[in-house]
Parts: C-alpha cells; sequence; structure tokens
C-alpha cells in the first residue's frame, strides 16, 4: 500500500520529537510527555514555547486538510516527527512505546505484548480519562460545566459508585495476572507506557475525587494500583519531571476539582 | 521485554480466528466482523454458537485473572487467535488490518500509514459510536435508558446539533485530503480498515438518527462520507455479509431508534 505522495526518507526522523498541544494544562497531551520523559527522549512542546497555540489552532483549522503524507488531524495532542504527523493519544503512545523502550517491539519474541500494553493504555483512557471527563461534562462538552451540573452531580455520583472501582479494580486484577511478572508493572515484569498512563489518570482521579480514592485506599483492595502510582512517582526521570515546572497543574481540563462533585457514593 | 511465560509457538496461530462478543446485536463486535468479512478470512463467532455466551462471560469475569500468555479483558469484544487473547476494538483492527491486507504494514514503504489508519479508526470510534452510546445513556451506563431520558433528550440534541456536523465533516475533509488518494476510502487510494469502521458508524447513525442524517444528506455538504458509506456496502463480501443471517439487527446496543430521540436540532 503506497500514499500517492513521495516517499519519505527515512533520515528526516533523526529529529526530536515535537508535542503540539495546548499549554496551560496537563490534560491528553501529559501522556505523551510522560513517555518522553521517562526515557530522556529530546522533545519540543508548544506548551512551552512562543506561538504554540497557534500551531495547535493551524493543525486542526476546519480548513485544513493535511499536508503530501499525512491528513489533517482532528484534535491534539499530536506528535510531529520528522515528516510524519499523527494525533490520538493512544496511537501516539503505540508510536512511541516501542521506540522509547516503553513497550515491546514488533519482531521481538514478544510481539504480541504490543497489542496487550495498547489494551491496557486504551482501557485506562477509556475509563479513568474519558469517563471522569464526562463527570462535568455529560450533556455538551461544548456547554460550560455550570450549564450542566446537576447532570454532573448525577453523573459523578455514578462514577465513583460504580464505574471508579470497576476500573480500579480491574487494573488490580491485571497487576495480579501471570503476565504483569515481577515488579509493580502491568506487564512484563517492566515498565511499559500503560503503567504510565495508569500513573496519570490515577494522579488526575486523586486530584478529582480525593474523598473516592481515599475511600477506595481505605479498603485495602487496590494496593497494586496505589504501589504502581508511587512507583511510577519515584522513577528518577518522571520524578524530576514532576519537579519541574516543565508539569503543569490541574487545572479547567479533564481532572477538576469541584468541591461539589467531590463525593463519595 | 518478555513475559515470564513460555514463549508462543508462531505455529499456533495457523488457526481461524475467534470473535468473542455478545449475541443479538451488532454492537463494537461489528468492527471486527467486517474487516474478517471484507478480507474473506476464516472465522468463528460466539454470536451464533452454543454456548457463545458463556464464553464472553468466562472471560469478562471480575475473578479472573488472565491465564499464561494474556491479562484478562475488561470487555468484550475479544479476539482469539491461536494464544493469543486480546481485546478493545481499535486493539484487535490494529492487530487484524496488516494481516488481512486492510492497513499497511510495519516495514512497508508506507509504514506510517498503519498510525494514520488508527488514528482515524479512533477518531471514528470517539465521535460516531462512543458518543451516540452515550446519547442514550447519558448519565450512567449501568442505569437504564428510561431512567435518563431528559438527559439523553438534552445530549441528542446538542449531538445532531454540533458533534455530529463535526465528525462526519472531518472525515468529509481527511476524503478531500491528499493522502486519501483515488477512490472513495480515507486513506492511500485503498480501502483500510477505517473505511469499514467509518461504514459501521454511519450506518448505525442511519438508523438511529435518520432526521439527522437526512438532513446533512440534502445539505450536500457531506458527499465523500455519504459515497463511502455506498462503496463499502457494495464490496462483494461486505454485501453477501449484510444480506446473511450473520448481520444483526440494530437493537437494544449502541445505536438505539428511540423516536423521541431522532431529532434534527
Amino acid at each position: 500500500m503506497s500514499t500517492p505522495a513521495a516517499k519519505r526518507q527515512k533520515s528526516s526522523k533523526d529529529v526530536p520529537y515535537h508535542l503540539i498541544y495546548w499549554a496551560g494544562l496537563p490534560g491528553r497531551g501529559e501522556h505523551v510527555r510522560l513517555a518522553l520523559e521517562e526515557a530522556g527522549a529530546s522533545y519540543t512542546d508548544t506548551a512551552h514555547i512562543e506561538d504554540g497555540t497557534n500551531q495547535v489552532l493551524a493543525l486542526i483549522d476546519d480548513k485544513y486538510t493535511g499536508d503530501d503524507t499525512n491528513p489533517p488531524p482532528l484534535a491534539p495532542p499530536i506528535l510531529k516527527h520528522g515528516d510524519l504527523v499523527i494525533n490520538q493519544t493512544p496511537n501516539i503512545l503505540l508510536y512511541l512505546g516501542p521506540k522509547l523502550g516503553l513497550a515491546p517491539k514488533l519482531g521481538d519474541d514478544d510481539e504480541d505484548g504490543l497489542y496487550h500494553v495498547n489494551e491496557l493504555a486504551l482501557t485506562a483512557l477509556d475509563g479513568l480519562s474519558n469517563e471522569p471527563h464526562d463527570c462535568h461534562h455529560p450533556i455538551a462538552s461544548g456547554l460550560y460545566y455550570e450549564d450542566q451540573k446537576e447532570e454532573s452531580l448525577r453523573k459523578s455520583k455514578d462514577y465513583v459508585a460504580n464505574r471508579l472501582p470497576k476500573f480500579i479494580g480491574y487494573f488490580e486484577r491485571v497487576l495480579k495476572s501471570k503476565t504483569s511478572g515481577d515488579g509493580p508493572w502491568l506487564y512484563g515484569g517492566k515498565l511499559t507506557y500503560a503503567d504510565l498512563v495508569l500513573f496519570q489518570c490515577f494522579d488526575g482521579l486523586k486530584f478529582m475525587f480525593p474523598k473516592a480514592v481515599k475511600k477506595l485506599e481505605d479498603s485495602g483492595d487496590y494496593k497494586g494500583v496505589f504501589a504502581l502510582h508511587e512507583a511510577v512517582k519515584e522513577r528518577p526521570n518522571i520524578k524530576a519531571y514532576l519537579a519541574s515546572d516543565r508539569r503543569q497543574n490541574y487545572g479547567m481540563g479533564i481532572y477538576r476539582n469541584y468541591e461539589e462533585l467531590n463525593v463519595t457514593e
């Protein structure tokens, strides 16, 4: 299969990764940042450069139809690597993971492992990132939270009572599987990007629903997930990153700390 | 990177694919079915075998912790291929796509194309499958529709007014990109699984929101997406499949035809 465009030169990728995402909040771009930071990869980030926001806007403009080798992306995060421009958080991680040593490679003895890491990342993003977002925007992402407060409270109550324990319980179970291997990691006895995704989601949930997360902690039933969160936080590169000003504060993004939504049931 | 388990023998995959999904509705399993059917692949399907539902239940049981080489899946669709067991719709398609000739392979001249096909499939599933589902379950997937009817109407109105045109407009724009190539397809001038995903989503939306889809058609602004839907429907293998009793009717799944939600604004 080939595109009508000229073949890309492999050498175009001997350049730093470039993350294109909104400034001012961790958001879904944070999953990409954590992978790059853990691996000590060379990268630039529109969150920290002048005119960064305009780079985002240019690529998601509804008149933009892509370039010679890339279709237009719908939304950030977007990764540019040489001539390649891709979006969708789990897709960017799939691209980066094997290159950064954060997932098995196709062609390796454990090549099927890439599909396991991908499925774990997708599941964490579904239940621990998209659903929390919808807790404060259950009716419409284009409306203000203030226009859907009542529905948000109703959804948040269901989320902490049913969905949060379901998803955290699932990852606890994955941590007990044979394929989890040694150590605190989800797959193969080694840190993968699925661990980084779970870390970031759980970190955001601690900010958004502190009471519900405390209740999970007190139950003693989810020790593996809490241990994974701590283990990622202590990775030297992650620790340095979290202490740096490259790590942005939670704000009006996916994970929001509305006191009225900080419920336990 | 290796798992603690013994290496899988490649020969274990010289067997038909086995789709593990609920019987009685197309659901997210349909995306996997369409890929297998288009490719004329040999497969079995729990929707059509005795005891099929128990196979689903066994793998998603909240006591199940996977096997020697596979973590437990959270939810179906699940694909079993030899010893490999994976879940998550876009992940299964990523696995099948290159094998079935429905996506570029890593190692091909256009290997980056796999990430483009993956991002297009992910975006279609986000906006044209997950969001429609949430139109009838905006508050809680564990509650009945009847317990969230008012919120469903509010969300459906926003969906058809804002989200549906946004996503269909995005795919129309992708069809106009250089990387779309010749013919009615999204990427590379050739049918990929992203086209099959968009077909299935659009087909479901025509069932769920017929008035809103008619309005899109009448506008004349989305001819590419309508043409893609027709082109997929006329693929010989797809046509035969859709006419067979393997194709299940829409019912109480993702796409539901509630007259009160059949709105245009």
